[in-house]
């Protein structure tokens, strides 16, 4: 069994599991394991994966249209090193202090790979579904896509650079998988939107599954997502950066489908750029992007 | 850095960190993580598991006096087998449900060695601390001890028996392994307690612990310890039986320290047996067992 077929038998036993979260009685919470070998690449600092990896919980709330209330974390590695120990829950506690959420600690574990699981709480009384997209809404995106992508292909290239080239190569890449989850954001689509999910499996694959939730199709305009200019540096051309930012996936932002007369009260009501990257369809129109079929391919969390 | 230093590093770092659990607003929130080398002997049914590792969580929202409400577990594993799975979160919903809280799912990761991190949820508005105990209030535990340390034993006689004999000591080794989180009994005991925690780390521990923060000491009566039958059986004589059911911990139980004039009330509110092993002394008195002094020696989580 595959992990998309594990999660789906566990969707089927459980009542309460909601979409990016589950929901009980309007506290919102989530929780996600990362580790060393798929999602902390060689590079990686210890801040950044605190950051990172409370933020991939985080942005599960932001998802909901919740806001954040605490977070905490438990902490695997081979040894416990001071600095490293601390470098990890300051990136934690800043990427909770962004959102207005606090980080209260956790676990510590000893394991031979790196490994942290994060659990974000958060509250609200009217969790944003993924089930709610009716024909003729919009289809919006928070931030820019396409930065993790970036990330990795800077860490990848620190690795053959030496010296201070390395280093900056590597402190661009910390700086680009440090993404802000969209709390803020989520709060402010929260009352519009019908339909609404995180972009960490990609946008493709987001669309595809907010298709299959709300039974809706989507067309999207390529010249309107709004590719990281991280992206449009490490790609080959255009059309390699648009792949990148529509498939690569782990870029945490929001997903949601919106009434066109609801579109500028979202965008007044936040400071994070809001595109409008499409329309919902009927559900036999299928996905499609510049007119073509848009596969539902993307990163598959490991 | 050992972990009892790394925790004590992170204790200071962290504002919101509690006791057992942190506490934001009424909000109690803990997180741990285990993993097969140390938490889950060959032998173990992933039902045990889920069971288990869900109820460690619950286990520190009960020593905090709250109700629990919630718990989600991310369950890593090299491959996703479908009844291995399910077995999984049956126990962790059956241990919830033994504790009026909801089991609402998680995160599934592909890793090398079965790993599982756990977060449970309550809430109360006033938490007991480990810092009130005061002299001449009573040393209470929940429940009897040892029944980890008996689980371990039988797992071990299983590995080296055969056919049905092996799988009985088996079935009685799991049977020992799923514990009854004591939320109700928590619950019973914080009107009145002065102090309280769990111990997970053995009474040795668990009394040293609480002595530092109430800065106090502790006189006990090996007579009163309530050894669990199971102990009895896998030890060599009484000695080994006190020894394994003082310092070998996991076993989960609540010690709490409540005023004489209470117990009655506390048992009166709760069908779990409570236990009065002793008195809370000055500081200068230290911590003894039949007067003799009982080292800070016990089980250090892997």
């Amino acid at each position: 069994m595959d992990e998309r077929g594990a999660l789906a038998l566990l969707d089927s036993e459980l009542e309460a599991v909601g979409d990016d979260a589950a929901v009980i009685d309007g506290l919102v919470v989530t929780t996600d394991m990362l580790h060393d070998r798929t999602d902390f690449p060689d590079g990686t600092t210890r801040y950044t994966a605190g950051w990172r990896s409370v933020g991939a919980s985080l942005s599960d709330v932001a998802a909901m249209g919740a806001e954040a209330t605490a977070a905490v974390a438990a902490y695997a590695a081979p040894a416990f090193d001071e600095a490293e120990l601390l470098a990890f829950v300051r990136g934690a506690s800043d990427v909770c202090a962004a959102v207005d959420a606090q980080y209260v600690g956790g676990d510590l574990d000893e394991h031979q790979e790196f490994t942290v699981a994060t659990t974000a709480i958060g509250r609200t009384d009217a969790p944003v579904p993924r089930s709610g997209a009716r024909p003729g809404d919009r289809v919006c995106v928070t931030g820019t896509l396409g930065r993790t992508a970036a990330a990795l292909e800077l860490f990848e290239r620190a690795a053959s650079a030496d010296g201070q080239e390395a280093t900056q190569l590597q402190e661009r890449a910390n700086d680009l998988f440090q993404f802000s989850p969209r709390v803020a954001a989520g709060r402010a689509l929260a009352p519009h939107a019908t339909a609404m999910m995180d972009s960490s499996d990609g946008l493709a694959r987001s669309l595809h599954q907010l298709a299959e939730s709300s039974d809706c199709g989507f067309a999207l305009d390529s010249e309107r997502v709004p590719i990281d200019d991280a992206v449009l540096e490490v790609a080959a051309d255009d059309a390699e950066a648009l792949e990148l930012a529509t498939t690569f996936g782990e870029d945490f932002e929001l997903v949601a489908t919106v009434p066109e007369e609801s579109i500028e009260a979202v965008r007044d009501a936040t400071n994070v750029s809001i595109s409008v990257i499409g329309t919902v369809l009927e559900r036999d129109d299928g996905i499609t992007l510049d007119g073509e079929s848009l596969a539902d391919s993307g990163y598959t969390h490991g």
